[in-house]
């Protein structure tokens, strides 16, 4: 459980499977955003035949709605969503940090008002974990002080410092969770969807986050402190694509990487535009997320190889062309581009979903095509000849 | 083509096969009502897996968006939606005549005002076949001057006897575009989805509307005029469940009964919530259409044998059961109750579309199950129980 194989390298990008409790994901590999349990609009049978292989829950939210407590009763995330595939949660550090105004920070943890009913609420290292262990996701991540983009070195390093001393508490509190483990659902009335079985996941692992902002020298030290901390079976990189220019993250990645422990994967949080995919890949990334695939599509921006077009366009009226006629996903294979931008035109929902799904199926088919040229030994051709209409594009 | 045989009758309830152009219809028979050429939220596939066997598109709202000459360009309204079933196309009557204060009634039709930009326009019954013609359905419908709910005899009568007057119109000009319609698709190029064909119907029928609001000697003089206009080949009822009491609509379908003809089907228009489905096939009629069922589904009212539920309501936090136990859509038998509340409390549409799929679901579902008690002559005993605990709720 939690092993992570290196199947292929070709310089720094890697093709490789992770094992999990609910499954295997092969990588490089893209995972939709669940926020609120669900990938906006799509049901999880959508989501599967995208091809992702395992997708996000958003801490926060769900500690907020419904509850952990409310999930764990049902059977953790898997039951209450139907996913039957790998899952991850992030730790809500992100979200408490992005609530400016309505937040205290201090050594113990954050203070926040919730965004729903303005109640007062405490999120700390050990409470981000328990509640974590509670949706009993596959990965869980350790809680991170985030500090805003371009954050100076004082504050990114008071951010950096801070997140290791969590990530002892949190690997602590995980561990004791752990090692009661066997003990989880014992004489605790889990009813059960007779349909619709998933394993309960017997354990459930924590990834560390390198933080430091955009400074070389602090990611070091991030990653040296967490590499103490370890071992680790998986390690993120946060704090990143929140404001810097891109050929600075690029810049990150590239320091960071021959320090990286190979044998386990690494996995860029909240970065997943098109072409991210692709540098991260080149830069030894095994794992991506971002919400940037369903918030297009719900505003009507589909992506294509040949670039991002607007559904709504008066260009597509009356096509008959399917929308990317290299695509395999359901709207591809099954819609008229007409009848697509129809939809949005008249603001049905089926719109948002049919873009949805064709923007995650995009970017999850980069990673597999990214896979296949790692494991053919093509990858950096194939990369350079595709950023390169990319960026000649102005995308 | 659009040949009907009944079965089996138990009383004046019927068990018949409607046979199409895009294929058969078993009937008793609810239609999903795809407004904008959607059934609001749902793929064509969602509507399929529901069991519904036909579908309606509204002629009002199509010409407006996107035009029948975008859907006539791309090859109709099967290829335009990819709904490859049979499709029905209301005549846009019952939306102009409801337009109040926007649209002027004379002999020669009906000029309102555009609800999207304003534009003046003018629906006359050759318009409003013209316009069914090219958007392809199997059946399109005569236009007909609705009056409101109770409205007087004189102004129903005026109604009922300009609808027979129109339906001469609607049959002249039906039969000119049928005698041409060998010709229909000749010489234009019309752009195949390679991967997604759909046999142009080659034939349409066109269905009278039976008026005269809840006067019963009105609607008997409208049923004898639209015969002696005939033969049809499916007959409709308009103009009913638009205000009146349930027991004057009863009224008028039991003293038209006897007199329609028991060869053709009989379309009760507009009329669809569940216990009207029954109290419609006691009184022989074959097919329902009604926006209920996704109405209700996207503001989170359900319908279940044991009464309506709101999904939003506290009792289904957290609960692990099915929506429906006795329900066999993908929504009962996927998720759990409360995951369905969750989708409502976090306002994700994917809690609108699963809600609606079990609406559709029950409604198809109810007129199989007439259609197998009719069969088996099982019918009242089984729709008298169904109806008295319906009745005893309340609902």
């Amino acid at each position: 459980m939690f092993e992570f194989r290196v199947q292929q390298a070709e310089g720094t990008a890697r093709a490789g499977t992770l094992t999990l409790p609910h499954g295997e994901v092969r990588t490089p590999a893209f995972m939709p955003v669940g926020t609120h349990a669900v990938v906006r609009g799509l049901s999880a049978n959508d989501v599967r035949l995208t091809g992702a292989q395992i997708i996000l829950g958003n801490t926060y939210h769900l500690h907020l709605r419904p509850g952990e407590s409310v999930v764990e009763e049902m059977g953790g995330l898997h039951r209450f969503t139907t996913w039957t595939g790998p899952m991850l949660t992030d730790s809500g550090g992100f979200q408490v940090f992005s609530l400016q105004g309505l937040r205290s920070i201090a050594e113990h943890g954050v203070e926040f008002q919730s965004h729903i009913d303005g109640t007062t609420r405490t999120l700390t290292p050990e409470r981000a974990v328990e509640i974590q262990w509670r949706l009993g996701a596959d990965i869980a991540m350790a809680f991170d002080h985030v500090v805003p983009g371009q954050s100076s070195p004082e504050a990114a390093c008071e951010g950096m410092e801070r997140t290791l001393r969590w990530l002892d508490r949190c690997k602590a509190r995980h561990g004791e969770l752990m090692a009661g483990a066997e003990q989880r659902n014992d004489g605790k009335a889990v009813a059960e969807l007779p349909y619709r079985r998933t394993a309960v996941p017997p354990i459930q692992t924590l990834w560390p986050i390198i933080q430091g902002g955009i400074h070389d020298e602090l990611r070091q030290r991030s990653l040296e402190g967490t590499l103490e901390r370890g071992p680790w079976t998986g390690i993120a990189i946060g704090g990143l694509s929140v404001g810097e220019p891109k050929p600075v993250m690029h810049r990150i990645l590239e320091r960071l990487g021959p320090n990286l422990p190979v044998e386990i994967p690494r996995y860029l949080m909240g970065v997943g535009f098109p072409a991210d995919l692709l540098e991260g890949i080149a830069r030894g990334i095994d794992l991506f997320d971002c919400v940037a695939a369903t918030r297009n599509g719900r505003h009507g921006t589909a992506w294509l190889p040949t670039g991002r077009i607007n559904v709504r366009g008066a260009a597509l009226k009356g096509s008959t062309e399917p929308l990317d006629p290299t695509c395999d996903c359901e709207t591809c294979t099954t819609y008229p581009r007409g009848y697509l931008r129809h939809l949005f035109v008249v603001e049905d929902m089926l719109g948002l979903r049919l873009i949805s799904i064709h923007n995650i199926r995009f970017l999850v088919r980069l990673g597999e095509q990214a896979r296949t040229h790692i494991l053919n030994g093509t990858f950096e051709g194939w990369s350079r000849e595709w950023l390169g209409r990319h960026y000649a594009r102005g995308d």
